[in-house]
């Protein structure tokens, strides 16, 4: 089988002229061993949310935090509303990756001196109104002056019933890999405007029929590669003509020469917020019927299968190519 | 009795040349009745932290956020380990407010992009130095590049029996009113190494003798008009020998013809992570009683009485005067 190392994206990032040897992933990588720990941690950090025992014997708790930095996930121009869903939205879809249910934020803003009140009072109309959509209440926060960058940092409390919390860490070799609508070309909107598969992961999590869940929010093969590490070293091979690949991916491959192509933007573009799912074959097509029968509209695809040997390849009508990880990674960024 | 409008205050803060309709408390005002809630929530914005109730019955939890920013909080050449002991010390003297157990925390770091990884690292050895002091648990948190601004932002759950969160809201006319240590000057090193009273708040609350409880984060004259107003637009009149000065204050009221008195450091400087704690008057003495026995080494001084007309009086040996709150507000400074 011959096999390629290939860089799907058609631009690659400008290199930077600075050394930095201590990107996310490896900073994350170095603190999480010291990180303190009690007997009410269930799963610390490095799922989507952690996940806590507080005695109720019913339940678990689900805590995740995500931060929004301006120049970073929106511009200065960007709607205020549409900041305010983004940024609750992100975590909604990380409680949903647990297959949890949302109950309570927490909101940080560090605001610029010349901040516009106008600006805040936008940002939590978006807020309230996906807050009010998954009856999710926002209990507080804290505002603080930063020099000159809007930040907001958004902290949501969930529940999951207990032991049913479900994890990266769980596919075995030979589960079928699913992902929920369509990747690739979130910069268009989606990525300020996307609905969070709240009530989609919490569905998944109770037909009990599923092995292992992430939100994708770095890319297909930025973030499977996470999934296939936590589940101890696995594999994946791709199907790319099964990539369900966005409108916005489509449109944007044909704006020009240069342009990236759409199967690329699938694999490798960041702030889908759909789920990666694995499933065991043979609940796959069981799982398939029971989601056309409750959510019609919204896609479901079996994009692949978890293999024992690890790496991501890709199969096309070329052949099998090995990806590398493309993903979003903020410290690689310039 | 003559009234007197006193700005304590020597050094008052120079005013800004810029329009500034919004402060954080009028903000906050202003986006506080917009949230959303839900059946979940016991006590929202507005207090110490939030308190939910999960369904577990037995205990409550509670949900708290605080950020600190470099430039206000901290300064470029603040050692890393100090940072991140006020951080997460902020947090669970906020916890220990409410008379809870602090049990998980999530750490979210804005990093500017020219960032030392020994800055973190150092970072991180002090908040797990302070978190293993009180077996809480860093269970992940979130890392983003920020332009040029380094921030932590912690969260922190806690837990408090069922209906045994000590509030703001609870003080009644004729209480007396208690602090925890010695207030003001801060500066000088306290704002950074301070021990967050987290003992002391739940030793506090299991007597069962507490009427309300807050933290001093901005000044005794700035934090107690929250506590009087939570409870339902109270009045205070504190003794002005009564109230115990630090070591740091009252060095520093030697410094200079222009020093700040130590009284007006104790009363409006910021940070003393001190805690603020009203009894009903007929339980003051039985309290410092069991406090002396549990806590011989912290002081616990009753510094005046809760008062039915709205304000707060300073009493000394010149007479009474009303006090202006002077407390630390962000958008206030320059």
């Amino acid at each position: 089988m011959p096999v390629l190392q290939t860089n799907l994206a058609v631009h690659p990032r400008p290199k930077s002229t600075k050394v930095r040897p201590v990107t996310e992933f490896e900073l994350i990588a170095q603190l999480k061993p010291g990180l303190t720990t009690n007997d009410f941690v269930v799963v610390g950090a490095g799922d989507d949310c952690a996940v806590l025992e507080l005695g109720s014997g019913i339940n678990q708790t689900l805590l995740k935090t995500d931060a929004v930095v301006e120049g970073i996930h929106f511009t200065r121009d960007t709607a205020p509303e549409r900041i305010g869903n983004k940024a609750l939205g992100r975590c909604l879809s990380d409680i949903a990756a647990m297959g949890g249910r949302p109950i309570a934020a927490l909101i940080t803003l560090c605001l610029p001196k010349n901040y516009d009140p106008d600006r805040v009072f936008g940002l939590y109309r978006g807020m309230n109104r996906l807050a009010a959509r998954y009856q999710v209440a926002i209990v507080g926060g804290e505002t603080t002056t930063s020099p000159d960058t809007f930040i907001v940092s958004v902290t949501l409390l969930g529940s999951v019933p207990s032991g049913a919390a479900v994890l990266r860490s769980g596919a075995r070799s030979g589960d079928a890999i699913f992902v929920t609508g369509e990747l690739g070309g979130s910069i268009e909107g989606k990525h300020l405007d996307f609905e969070p598969r709240v009530l989609e992961g919490a569905w998944l999590a109770q037909t009990g029929l599923i092995h292992a869940m992430m939100d994708l929010s770095d890319g297909l093969a930025g973030d499977l590669p996470h999934l296939l590490t936590a589940s101890g070293g696995l594999g994946a091979e791709l199907h790319a003509s099964a990539i369900p690949l966005s409108h916005a991916a489509k449109v944007r491959a044909k704006s020009g020469d240069l342009a990236k192509p759409a199967l690329a933007s699938a694999l490798t573009d960041g702030e889908d917020f759909e789920l990666l799912v694995v499933v065991p074959s043979r609940n796959a097509v069981q799982l398939l019927d029971q989601w056309k029968a409750r959510f019609p509209t919204t896609r479901l695809s079996c994009i692949g299968r978890i293999t024992e040997q690890p790496g991501i390849k890709l199969r096309d009508a070329r052949g099998v190519r090995l990806l590398a990880a493309r993903g979003y990674e903020h410290f690689r960024e310039e």
